[in-house]
């Protein structure tokens, strides 16, 4: 059904928004690709746009004539810069039309905030005649799906919190019944790997996956500290394309080992969190430089409450002292970044939360605080576990601020993750 | 000089490479525009293509003919899969001409590393004809500037780290001397604001700023529950577009008060910890189930150490109890989301810490763990100040697990700049 059926179709993803223009990240973007990309459908083309009626219809009208797939995203939200309803109509020649349940939904949102809906909201119950509305439950504005020359389009609201899970539930699954039974042709798998360098994976996963065969190799740096470790096979036969991904990751895996974090598409706090669930184990996080961000990491997974107990972010060496029992010598001799006060602060974070498993940090994370001795970006981590285990470890990253804290976090979740895979 | 010497001119970027469609952010793009908007000069088109010549080039083609001012990064490496010379010489229709000072710059720079310059390296050294080279010394490949029909287009290679220096060293001064003493003629100021939505601010604010007048008005949401409000004036004279930015935000700040947290480059804990800094206060957090974003998001503001003393994350009940003081009957009768919980743990959290102010959050953040009584989304937030200060709110919010953790998050941090600003 779709526009070249005998062709791999490409998809082509527009971002709408001045904002974007202003130097701001498209986040979106990249994440419907990847999500486009997990079905098998590679986009070939990326734009940004401003808020401007003929740039986004100019564009709009152009990717449909050359792209069997086209989503974008942005200027869905009720005021006059938001002009993504009206550019489509112009593109699709398809005049704008009152959607009545539409109205009714964003309605009934409002009352649900105990709040009234603005009369201006009621454009964007408008969406180009003969489309499907997709209903939007994270917010008010709602998305359009139309299948047009036998391509398919998608205009889905810009906040990433709203498109991404609309993607999810309401224009993948109708692009997958257009797809036909192979998919779109395009199969990948990917690996999360901590602990290696790009330029090492490449020179040790390279001669496996020669350049012009199949499959592809490719990389991608996640968080500072993460790199997925991608194959992508093109045009194959469904269960052929599934074995040559399933032999080359087992290789990959194998090849790796403990470096592996496992699926790319689980976290590494979710992978810690896996072992920690399926051995009954409990945690506790004791944070100074990182201030926080091993905690958030650690909750951002859904159900983590049944492993995470606490966390104290011991900014202030008071805290370090009267939260954790860090004994006052030990921080007057050593210093508050040091190897005997991060093993003090993940026993002590274990001791007195009662988890089983206490990590800490403490760093300097910069830009001032760091002198000749302690450089900005050094940092200690601890570990404190069942029985005898007791880990220290001490490292310099180079970079800002949010660089060595991001990386920090990564290297204390994954120095967890090492030693509960050897139990 | 430019090709539309009485319009604005805008700006179009090109990023080129494989690797930006397969999921990796297109950091260059936006760190270009930018700079370009530094200089006053409006981007209002971003694009990502592939490695493939007929596609660099029609894309190449196409900004040539609609923008005054085209940068495409990437591409220039020497690879057989680095085609933007030869894209570029097709669509601006100049054929390829060595450049010997340019081949001479590769060879020192491999002389230099100590190594041999490979034959391949040779074909960097192809520019299109008439093109001016840019020299880089951060890397192999140069790049290219060409004046062309009234407008400028440059070339500049794909590593963030040479081509960003690049751009600040020979393509922005290049495009300073032929805009004219007025610069680009693009200048904007932006406000933060908390506690409004998009739709009331439309309500509010665009009367006094029309559509069709300037300065122009525009909205942007940044973290989930925080707006920035942007005032954009085009085409005039600096020294009366600063005089009407400066009169359009104070009217915006006057009508908004509170609600307004400031400049818009300022982020919200940043507001919240400069008003702490002036009164010389002191901060703490207990948070439930914001997880840590609350800490995190106060550490990631340098110098935050200064006011922030620490944090706990009372993921577990038993951390309300023992590190925050809760009292057990409390919990038991109300429920640790609950608006007497909230307010025990801001107070335990002041009294145990010993800092002024004590700022609390519990709450359900879901996908698990709502009731009918308590729905997913439910969360209770507690202030405890000097003096009498004694805050609670409850709030419901709708959405992912993310998106309640980071509205909670930020209304944590508003309340308390709220009662900061009183003081």
């Amino acid at each position: 059904m779709l526009r070249q059926p005998k062709k791999i179709p490409f998809a082509a993803v527009l971002s709408i928004g001045d904002e974007l223009l202003r130097g701001l990240p498209d986040t979106n973007g990249p994440a419907i690709q990847a999500e486009l990309a997990a079905c098998g459908l590679e986009t070939r083309c990326r734009e940004v746009v401003g808020d401007s009626l003929p740039e986004i219809a100019d564009a709009l009208r152009r990717l449909l004539a050359d792209y069997a797939v086209v989503i974008c995203c942005g200027g869905l939200g009720p005021t006059q810069d938001d002009l993504t309803r009206l550019a489509a109509a112009r593109a699709l020649k398809r005049p704008l039309a009152f959607h009545a349940p539409a109205w009714r939904a964003i309605q009934a949102r409002f009352r649900r905030m105990q709040r009234r809906p603005d009369p201006v909201n009621r454009v964007q119950a408008m969406i180009p005649s003969g489309s499907t509305l997709l209903p939007n439950a994270w917010g008010t504005a709602p998305g359009f799906w139309l299948q047009v020359r036998g391509g398919c389009f998608a205009a889905l609201p810009g906040p990433p919190n709203e498109c991404l899970p609309m993607l999810r539930r309401s224009v993948l699954p109708r692009l997958r019944s257009v797809s036909g039974p192979h998919g779109f042709g395009v199969r990948r798998a990917g690996l999360r790997v901590c602990g290696r360098g790009e330029a090492d994976l490449q020179a040790k996963l390279g001669p496996m996956f020669p350049p012009s065969g199949q499959p592809e190799l490719s990389f991608l740096l996640d968080e500072p500290g993460e790199i997925l470790v991608t194959l992508t096979v093109r045009g194959m036969d469904a269960l052929l394309a599934r074995t040559l991904l399933r032999q080359g990751i087992a290789r990959i895996r194998r090849l790796l080992g403990a470096d592996c974090v496992g699926d790319a598409r689980r976290s590494l706090p979710e992978a810690a969190g896996r072992l920690l669930s399926a051995q009954g184990r409990t945690l506790a996080v004791a944070e100074s430089c990182t201030g926080g961000l091993i905690c958030r990491r650690l909750t951002s997974v859904p159900g983590s409450s049944r492993y995470f107990r606490e966390g104290v972010v011991a900014y202030h060496n008071q805290a370090k002292l009267t939260r954790l029992g860090v004994p006052q010598p030990l921080l007057a001799k050593h210093g508050a970044v040091s190897e005997p006060v991060a093993a003090a602060m993940a026993a002590g974070i274990r001791r007195t939360s009662g988890a089983d498993w206490g990590v800490s940090v403490t760093g300097i994370a910069g830009p001032g605080g760091g002198t000749k001795a302690k450089p900005v970006g050094l940092v200690c981590l601890g570990l404190a576990g069942p029985g005898p285990t007791r880990i220290v470890r001490t490292v310099r990253f180079l970079g800002e601020r949010d660089v060595v804290q991001r990386r920090s976090a990564t290297l204390a979740l994954d120095l967890l993750r090492r030693q509960l895979l050897r139990r």
